[in-house]
């Protein structure tokens, strides 16, 4: 990570990390920083507390604010928006396939054709066979990239990013990590892309 | 509530109601907006879901990151911060005497004193002795509006402000209410601010 990078830690199951991956590289670009695309599963972490399902479905009242919020800002910033159905998706296929991505130019497209199909176009993002056009779509080699996804190769890698995550106390995501310095939530992406690196 | 108000629900245990108490005024007014202010106890709301202690208690690295934003929000809004112990404060007695406050024109005021003691002066604002030197501060008579707080008119108000907080789906605070619309959490203020009433 070079000293102007902001790492952007996400989960294609969590709704505000929507937003923040459409948004984050023309933000980062006009602040002269770059981005660190770092995807992860949060069930694991949720899991240390307990949790077998997302706060916004064992919340109700958070979650019935989250959907009115997120209908606000996909508004604003010109986002299509669908509310994925079912929620939270199993976003466990889609990140390996990330990590597999985010080794070519064509990662962070892909991390943004897959956000797009599940809130915006109601995909199911744990379908291979959606995976596949999604990588097609950002310019990937689909057979390759899945392949590669499922191998004993990269399995352990997210875990490993779950891990990491758990050790730098990412407790929710989106988080924006400039150096240590922690930035919890969409809300706060312009604040980490400020922040001294 | 006047159509350009803005409701301010918060609780005196609650750091990023500190932030947004000491600011509200201000930035209401530069919006054109009113200001009705509503005390609450989130405790009971808490309960609801199984939890018996602040949530930034509950969740450890939260917490931690919490305690980080809170440093860098009140250096960005020039605010004296001390991280209280113990934490939660037990904000009923404030709560209660809010409410007495909020009938005067010091009500304000004394709110700003409340969170002022806690988060900036390492007071304890459970101690009856505590409240009475706020309530001085803010220009109201001490032993009235003490008296006032604990009578059994008084009492039933702030079951009534939970009651009506629950009702209204707030999950946690500060949370601004424009009309029927939510806003969640210090960094959402000027949003609630431009939201069209």
């Amino acid at each position: 990570v070079s000293a102007a990078a902001v790492e952007f830690w996400f989960d294609f199951a969590s709704p505000y990390s929507y937003p923040a991956a459409m948004t984050i590289e023309a933000r980062a670009a006009a602040a002269g920083r770059t981005v660190a695309w770092r995807p992860v599963t949060m069930g694991p972490i949720f899991a240390d507390l307990g949790w077998n399902d997302s706060p916004f479905n064992l919340q109700p009242a958070k979650g019935r604010y989250m959907w009115r919020d997120m209908e606000r800002i996909c508004a604003a910033e010109g986002l299509p928006f669908r509310r994925p159905d079912p929620f939270p998706a199993n976003s466990v296929a889609a990140a390996r396939a990330a990590l597999v991505a985010l080794d070519h130019d064509w990662g962070p497209e892909f991390c943004r054709q897959v956000f797009r199909a599940e809130f915006a176009e109601g995909a199911d993002i744990a379908e291979p066979s959606t995976l596949a056009d999604l990588v097609a779509r950002a310019g990937g080699d689909p057979a390759r990239a899945l392949s590669d996804a499922v191998s004993p190769d990269n399995r352990p890698r997210l875990r490993a990013a779950v891990g990491h995550a758990r050790g730098r106390g990412i407790f929710g995501v989106p988080t924006f990590l400039v150096g240590e310095e922690m930035f919890w939530g969409f809300d706060r992406l312009d604040m980490a892309l400020g922040w001294p690196a």
